[in-house]
């Protein structure tokens, strides 16, 4: 191994982290910290430190860290052919296989696996092939996308824009024009804090259709969501939420696509979001948990309505322009299969869904009542607990006082990872689904400990 | 293995491809290809046949297939530590080691890599900094980008319409607003078959000015080329084109992005293809040549009059908000340490250009005087042959009469793998860096029995 010092040198010297403060990185001002290796749900540095990643890298090693199947499966699959590419209907036995073994777990009505690399690039396709479709239907004008404040899709000029935080805006002249935003399913902050869950509900459905209804149904192509919203702030929807919503796209002929990067495959204790909130999507996006990040890999799944345009498109216009030199890389298609294989015999959605529900129980007796925890909120493997200056008033910190942050840190100090979540002071969990029980308390705990340590 | 009908089926049924006529596919009417095995120049498919590739998958597997010491790497890594994320100054050995060996290769005034996963991603992540460089530089209306008509940056919604070519822009609503196009240096299809070359670069020159001047320079931010034109027909430029462009960009203070994706790591049988053509990038992207395809892995690397804007960027703004979540993946790192490393010991860069020339050179006697042979042409390891329906008239064949594909496909029947390029009836080849003066002398023979199957 390299001496520690020079690898400080060079990743200050070379190295360009994303979502990290440049300047202060290169010139040495901010902590960095190299991964050594890691173990079911730790993590170790090359300094010894070991973490409990109650994140799970950033929600994707669904399985866990270390799975030799996978490693395993990547390793034959880098011997016998690291590489062919899959244009003009090129495949190779992995990619056309797990191709086949995610149509199998989807929800019903879909057709076609495109694949890409991350979650952003698959966005991005999606939206070309909305498009795409628009024109074969000769709808030229149908093409603005809605997606919803504080919802997560990427980090591209197109992904971004449907990305609805400030963070991911500002200084790049984002969101693009063709994309509006429509207020986000936050219970917790809703406009007017008498609603019930249901009026909220009926709001959200009212802002949509005055949207709709504001720039014109027939230049609107599509609506985005991730079915619980994640780096927005961990925020299940109101009871309700997507058959309603469903129901306004359905009458205007807009197409859904569920981001699911962080629900697919596993993370609320089933399969697919769509399937448990009663979503009926015309496209899906997955990433993380199809490789549990142990191969880049991500897939735009195409529904029938679609797929059938898209056939049309190709008769009527030859070969689609479209395709990335990775899309269906063999490395990523092994580590895929390998990890649905995994999550199957190791029965981990089941895992997500029961000891996930006892870690949200664990954290709302640990931090629950804390008088500035506004809410413990979840669902499956995944949770956030939020905070508050007063709790009864409903009233914020000031953003500058970093609350979140901090209460990250300290839990940090404890040994447990945490993310601390943009826009707010929300503290974010999404354990790996091996979490076991004690792991689970030992979080609750130190996310106890760290609460005080911070808040009193 | 699984019975290969079955594997057929799958296809159809389940996998979307890329560049695919999808309706052919889906319905079975177009062959597909399952990819089994490969070593050096040698791919093998499931039903036993052999080819040679000489194309090396997409211009990618630049140190041919089957290299142990890439897969070693992959799988040493892939049981040791298969991810952890990049974000907020974390990293990995192998992606520190990475951006270490990357900038040590590097033209000169380099200073960072920023990882992503294909060279689309790459190119996003360009025009976002390009965009955040001239915001924090108080000049938010100095935006549009200037890329070439037959430029190829990629496939998303900004990066496809950087490409200049129809198949990408047909039926998505490319190119974007903020995207104008310029002449491409291609000589052969010069406006006026007596201008000399030097009168060409003159003409481009002029051509730019008249954008730039047309447009307003302080509208635009950038220019960005492949140093040698590639999807769009391996076109290399004429002599002195370079440094007259590059001349007109410093006047307007445009920043130059040298897209070497293909010509990067040594295809021109230089380290870079901005060296070789003396070309000052302020960015430069990179992917393919990066890890031979083994793992997906891109890159930006920016150079410090970028650095220093963006340095500033994070001290006014906070941590720069873009991220990928596979950025700097662990595997890929691992792959291009191991896939440079490589290319030293072997001396590869060197074999590019020494078996490169005469591969050219072999397929200019082989068919540079066939009567509907415009032009032999390339650099390094990658050539083309374009072929016209009457060569002294300078007139080409109908698209409709499919020439180009025609002869690949004769190749195909002889064993070879060539590609035929898009808006032309151009052969293109771009071998594994390792081809042998036997490879090279029999695809030069095999070519010349292809065209005279289709041509005579
Ligand atoms: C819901 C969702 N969509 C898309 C993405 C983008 O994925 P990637 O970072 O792999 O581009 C993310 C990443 O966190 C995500 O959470
Ligand atoms: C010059 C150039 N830039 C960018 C790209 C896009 O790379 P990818 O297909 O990995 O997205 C390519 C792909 O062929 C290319 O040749």
């Amino acid at each position: 191994m390299l001496r520690n010092d020079t690898l400080d040198q060079w990743d200050r010297e070379a190295f360009f982290h994303p979502s990290t403060h440049l300047a202060q990185h290169a010139q040495g001002e901010a902590p960095n910290r190299v991964i050594r290796t890691a173990s079911g749900c730790h993590i170790e540095d090359r300094d010894g430190n070991r973490f409990l990643d109650a994140f799970a890298g950033l929600y994707c090693v669904n399985v866990g860290y270390g799975r030799m199947e996978i490693a395993e499966a990547i390793a034959e699959q880098a011997k016998e052919l690291a590489y062919y590419h899959a244009y003009v209907g090129h495949g190779t036995e992995a990619s056309i296989t797990l191709a086949k073994m995610i149509l199998d777990r989807a929800p019903d009505g879909m057709s076609k696996v495109y694949f890409g690399l991350g979650g952003s690039d698959a966005n991005e396709t999606n939206v070309k092939l909305i498009w795409y479709y628009n024109n074969i239907l000769g709808r030229p004008e149908k093409k603005k996308i809605i997606s919803r404040w504080r919802g997560y899709h990427g980090s591209g000029l197109m992904t971004g824009s449907l990305t609805g935080l400030e963070l991911f805006h500002k200084k790049f002249d984002l969101p693009l024009a063709q994309v509006i935003h429509t207020e986000a399913p936050y219970y917790l902050r809703r406009p007017d804090r008498e609603m019930s869950e249901a009026a909220f509900v009926d709001h959200l459905v009212a802002e949509l259709e005055a949207l709709i209804e504001r720039e014109g149904a027939d230049t609107i192509a599509a609506f985005i969501g991730e079915p619980l919203m994640g780096t927005g702030g961990i925020v299940p929807p109101p009871e309700g939420y997507w058959p309603a919503i469903q129901k306004v796209l359905d009458r205007h002929d807009i197409l859904l696509v569920a981001d699911e990067v962080v629900t697919g495959f596993g993370r609320l204790g089933t399969m697919f979001g769509s399937d448990h909130y009663g979503i009926r999507p015309d496209l899906i996006t997955i990433a993380k948990g199809l490789t549990s990040a142990y191969a880049p890999l991500s897939g735009s799944i195409v529904g029938d309505k679609m797929w059938k345009v898209l056939e049309q498109g190709t008769d009527e216009n030859g070969p689609i322009g479209h395709g990335w030199t990775y899309s269906a890389h063999p490395i990523g298609a092994a580590a895929g299969i390998a990890n649905l294989r995994l999550i199957d015999d190791l029965n981990l959605v089941e895992n997500a869904g029961r000891v996930g529900r006892m870690f949200n129980e664990a954290l709302q007796d640990a931090v629950g009542g804390h008088a500035h925890v506004a809410e413990v909120r979840g669902e499956g493997m995944i949770a956030a607990v939020e905070f508050q200056k007063d709790v009864a008033a409903g009233t914020f910190f000031d953003p500058g006082d970093k609350i979140g942050a901090q209460v990250a840190g300290k839990l940090l100090e404890h040994g447990v990872i945490g993310r601390a979540m943009p826009q707010g002071d929300i503290l974010g969990f999404a354990p790996p689904f091996s979490l076991t029980e004690s792991e689970a308390a030992e979080v609750a705990d130190k996310t106890a400990k760290a609460v005080a340590a911070v808040l009193g």
